[in-house]
């Protein structure tokens, strides 16, 4: 097996295992408008890496935190991340019909519910956060902690603030230090918000929280990189959205503005000093795959 | 002067302070996006009555809470109400030109950093109300408690339910057991959480509790049946946002059910049994205020 392929495979278990927390969270016996249920879980369930939380996980782990509140806790990002991708689709945004493979939650359940599943998705986070935490016997500080790193990681100083930049950069060609500041905070903040919970819920060491914000913003910029150049060499098959959709919207990327070939160093770059933000901690199976992450960002597919 | 007058004054003095302070939340060094935050402080400073701010202070200060703490903190719920505004209005929403005197948010603002200005103010809230609480040396376990019941009051078993329910409820006759729970989750359960914010910045006994909650069950139910009267009765200069708006979409109403007279004798008993509720407490002026504020449901015009 090649060293990706074991990557996968290892992936693909712990996705397993994000997905069964995540499947488990919905409470039935409380359901109020279960078209609304059906919306959110028809999204958070539609697959996808899970990249969010299996970096939160390993940055946990690789911190000295426990597997088991990691896992119980970290799988409330994909509620944030999903309602990013549920508003990101609408019409009035990407207008995208397809995501993860499958049809888009505003084309399945009408740009009404999908809009309200997405702000569903974005409330019930903080709830199911506290709830996991309290059930795995997290201080009410660091509560409050991950909840305020995480709202800042995705509001107005955050992620909305980059994806609005990204708006007001469709049709016109950008600069690279306006595209940068875009990714810093439509891909990065909460790549870095990510890594920042798994921190929090396993170690205090400043310097330990400096590195993995350096490696998150590594991460982000390769993430956001090879992001651009799938959009170009994939297809909508193969990526599971649809590809293309840069040049259609007009949108200033990386291979746009410095060709495939110098986008594709770049990323090797970012990749490179993502693994030397990591130097500090010593070797662990955790640490292993943080740095295969990122490699894995140069050969992903989708 | 007559009651009304007196309260509308008491009123604006307690709006001109919590405006004052929602004015002062923003942090212009950290702004990334200026057209975010420029859409975002449009719509949370297009007046409005902030009566869920009003409510939390005097609930907090009728459970013997600190006047400063409430006004620093109370405020932070006029973010979560403006977010729900914002994307009620949208096109594929109730699609509306106006709010509270002023063109909608999506109007000004295009709809897409609309619907971003929404999530933003969802999410900011959060941030701020941690930092507001930090500031008045609120404990962590209350900070924890305040999060939950307010995003339980509008998440997808709160708030945005009763919005779902409403939606599937349009272009069809529904029965008054459906209207009065939509209206119980989509209007009632904000104002309880509100009521709640300042009931538990204040006091932990857990008769006052089930008080408040029973008084904002009744104060929801009254608002909004005066609410549907006021959109037959009202105009749209008199009401500041467009008259009529439920029979063109064609909603289930307490008028539409009932007729407009017994519509009024409703709201009526609902304005009776919540001042009931209020029995527990001793008198002072913050109950006094909420009880003419529920009498004050009875005569409004916008």
């Amino acid at each position: 097996m090649s060293d990706n392929t074991q990557l996968n495979s290892k992936l693909d278990l712990l996705k397993i295992e994000i997905e069964s927390h995540l499947d488990s969270y919905e409470d039935q016996n409380k359901i109020i408008a279960p078209n609304l249920n059906k919306a959110m879980k028809y999204s958070l369930m539609a697959g996808g890496k899970r990249i969010r939380s299996i970096l939160a996980i390993h940055a946990g782990l690789m911190c000295g935190g426990d597997k088991k509140v990691l896992l119980d806790i970290a799988p409330c990002i994909e509620l944030l991340h999903t309602y990013s991708l549920i508003h990101d689709d609408l019409p009035s945004m990407d207008n995208s019909d397809w995501r993860r493979g499958k049809k888009t939650c505003h084309k399945v359940h009408g740009e009404d519910i999908a809009t309200l599943a997405g702000d569903a998705l974005l409330t019930d986070a903080w709830d199911l956060l506290i709830e996991q935490c309290k059930i795995n016997k997290i201080s009410d500080s660091v509560i409050v902690d991950l909840i305020q790193t995480l709202s800042k990681s995705i509001g107005s100083y955050g992620m909305v603030a980059g994806q609005v930049l990204d708006l007001e950069n469709e049709n016109k060609r950008c600069n690279l230090e306006t595209l940068n500041k875009i990714h810093e905070y439509k891909t990065g903040k909460l790549f870095i918000g990510s890594l920042l919970l798994g921190y929090k819920l396993s170690s205090s060491s400043k310097e330990e929280e400096l590195a993995l914000i350096n490696y998150g913003k590594s991460f982000g910029m390769a993430f956001q990189i090879t992001d651009d150049i799938l959009d170009v060499t994939g297809t909508t098959q193969s990526l599971g959205k649809t590809a293309g959709l840069d040049e259609t919207l007009n949108k200033s990327t990386f291979p746009s503005l410095l060709g495939l070939d110098k986008s594709r160093e770049l990323a090797k770059d970012y990749v490179i000093s993502g693994i030397d933000s990591l130097n500090i901690f010593t070797n662990s199976e955790s640490k292993k795959n943080l740095i295969n992450l990122l490699k894995y960002l140069l050969n992903r597919n989708s």
